[in-house]
């Protein structure tokens, strides 16, 4: 029997990040990743495989970074864990020895049960490369593509199925407008007409009814009775915890149908620690949980795990759900709350919202708008949230926002902040948007 | 007499910033904001307007910022304070009585005694348009362009002079380094190689040790002995307090030189506050003088001062010191202690680089590197300083940095903080180069 001091279980984003955590803290220790796959589909390029990328060939996370970091490999499917034992059985026949146990197992896409969901040329999205490459092929062929979902996944993957191909694509979102569990929705109409202006169609408070046609889809009918053509439909509407091997062996469940772990990422067995999309996550503002799946949570949760193997204890402070996209050439990023998020919890806040180029003066070169909104509690002015539209500096400057909001820091701090500015890359040290942002927000309880 | 509630000397960074906070919070305040120059140079563009914008009336502030925030402008020179009357006199022969005073006097360039320094064609970097105008005809005239001091100015107007020009340019720097000031030797060197592969030639640890020529510049000699043609020289070795009119009317001077404040940025004169580069500092770290000079601190030193004025009381913690530039196509940025600034205040310091591209997977365009260099204490692993160099996300990721030192967060927490990343935007989080190098500086100590 082989044995080894560290198994991961799952080669994506949370897998590989744990081993490689525990290959940095624990150099004499032998780790071994298992993983289903042949190949690992970077997940959060799975939108642009269908536009910018053209092939998934393009968007695998190379074995290097298991060999270089002294990680062994087995492609294998994990089938029964034997706590007791400390064994691993796989669908190969292999069984593996651990002293430390990893469940990296990741998500599965949500398919509804909507009438006629079996039907060729339905979608979910699986980090899968053959089913992508058909995916794509499919996409190639098609003349209407129609995404069920709006949110990140559904208008990444409308806007790279619209690129190159002579089609229609149309987006279907049960919320009255796009992004809207992720945006305030000034920030979701921007991008509404982000999308409009590409051509793609967008069908808002409606919801997918029913798959029609034969034994290949040909039309969605919406909740209101309207038919749309679609000869490739795309489910874009979520994840769920894969826990099945966890439930099997008994692991605690928690209530989000994920696998249940302390602040160390311990499961109910503490030499079994789970993290990324199958591990139960809780909320950073108040603890209760939360269904937020996300590859730099799940990076965030496997280098806790990791390091927590043997000797180090690091926490888990709860998840904070940090998002960057673009949409044709505007960045949208959001952390923490919204406006609308902060108010449904019963939070009484005050906004502040801050606009200016990212250069100074603004006949720099490649100046463009950049957009700031803070979300403050009212009266303790701690942050709440962020969201940032426009230039691409807005990617890193959202992790500015988040380090703001894991430091609760005020108003007042992020007014008096220390920022660097530079005429070729930031907005003016006047301008600053961070820093106005909160400052409108201080004004506007004066 | 005129009569205001709040009157501000000095209209560029600090100034405006000034006016505009106690605008925001003070509405019913009168405001007036008295300048010497006819127009405001935007002090970080000014060596953009030797290339990029050929032109200083493109690096204009424009006088609207003060108008749409319903303050008004003088342009006169204040020449004295009757701090018991509460009155301000000008060269004009205006009299303008004001409830508090701010002193945004900024900085005047170093004029080092050296031999020559009279001559025609040695300029220093005034903030003053028609004296950049003259500057930028200078140089479109000359043959050979020597800049004295490779520090952020000087590395900047080398860049700018050197484009669209067929010239000569050279670097005189007293350090082994250019930038050394602001990074570690291996940041330092790659700008230099930025620099060079641009034809710019650079002499360190050398001095000018006189200009020669006759009534015009036309040789400098160095320290070596060596003489170096040049028809225009530029000294860009930084900048000094301008405190002569505190000083006049007896307000309390600090250990460098700028006018003594408290952390509410009052002078010694509880109605006269003190902001920008005329200000006295104290370091963030251990409250020590601080000779730091940035547009970006007078603004934050004058959202404390503009607020201050009248009911509010925001605290000044001390300098971080937060920088950016671009050479070529390689950002730069700092903030807070580079390693060697570090050890030589004494402190024990792990360190840890990561490098990365900023997209992922490598083939999204716009790919570029992106490194990140952490400083930390060693022992408490507080967060002593940063670098990045690469792609222009840098910019907005020298701030996340910043906020991370002044939350004086450990490697820990930032090992495990939580990013947003995209394909477009980032780099993978796996690889997101700020939580990899807190990692590779904690495992460097086990």
């Amino acid at each position: 029997m082989k044995e080894y001091d560290v198994v991961v279980i799952g080669g994506s984003a949370a897998g590989i990040s744990a081993a490689i955590t525990a290959r940095r803290f624990y150099p004499e220790k032998s780790i071994l990743v298992i993983r289903r796959e042949k190949q690992t589909v970077i997940p959060c390029g799975i939108p642009y495989v269908f536009g910018e990328l053209s092939t998934c060939s393009k968007n695998l996370i190379p074995d290097g970074v298991l060999t270089n970091n002294r990680i062994d490999l087995l492609v294998d499917e994990v089938t029964d864990i034997d706590r007791e034992g400390h064994v691993v059985k796989t669908t190969g026949g292999e069984q593996v020895r651990y002293s430390k146990l990893v469940l990296a197992t990741g998500s599965l896409p949500i398919v509804p049960p909507i009438p006629g969901v079996e039907k060729k040329g339905v979608y979910a999205i699986k980090k899968s490369a053959p089913y992508l490459e058909e995916m794509i092929a499919a996409m190639d062929k098609a003349k209407d593509i129609l995404i069920v979902g709006g949110g990140f996944i559904g208008v990444e993957i409308a806007e790279e199925a619209n690129k190159n191909r002579d089609v229609n694509v149309r987006i279907v979102e049960m919320l009255e407008h796009c992004l809207l569990l992720n945006y305030d929705e000034e920030f979701s109409t921007l991008a509404e007409e982000t999308l409009r202006s590409q051509g793609i169609e967008l069908y808002v408070s409606e919801r997918a009814e029913a798959f029609l046609g034969g034994e290949q889809v040909e039309k969605v009918k919406l909740s209101d009775g309207k038919e749309l053509p679609a000869d490739v439909v795309v489910l874009g509407i979520g994840a769920k915890a894969n826990a099945e091997l966890a439930k099997k062996v008994g692991l605690e469940i928690g209530p989000t149908g994920g696998i249940q772990v302390n602040r160390y990422m311990q499961t109910s067995d503490p030499d079994i620690f789970a993290c990324g999309d199958c591990a139960e996550k809780v909320s950073f503002y108040d603890g209760t949980p939360s269904r937020l799946k996300l590859a730099s949570i799940a990076t965030m949760e496997a280098r806790i795990a990791g390091a927590n193997l043997f000797s180090i204890r690091r926490a888990n402070e709860g998840v904070i759900g940090v998002y960057s996209t673009i949409l044709g050439n505007t960045a949208f990023c959001a952390a923490g709350l919204t406006e609308r998020e902060a108010v449904e919890r019963g939070y009484k806040v005050i906004t502040g919202t801050a606009e200016s180029v990212n250069r100074h003066p603004g006949s720099m070169p490649g100046a463009a708008p950049l957009k700031v909104k803070l979300v403050f509690e009212a009266g303790t002015h701690i942050l709440l949230g962020g969201q940032v539209s426009g230039a691409k500096s807005a990617g890193e400057l959202i992790n500015a926002i988040s380090a703001c909001i894991s430091n609760r820091m005020t108003a007042d701090d992020m007014a008096t902040f220390q920022m660097g500015t530079h005429p070729a890359l930031t907005a003016s040290p006047i301008a600053y948007q961070l820093v106005n942002a909160a400052e409108v927000a201080l004004a506007s309880e004066r």
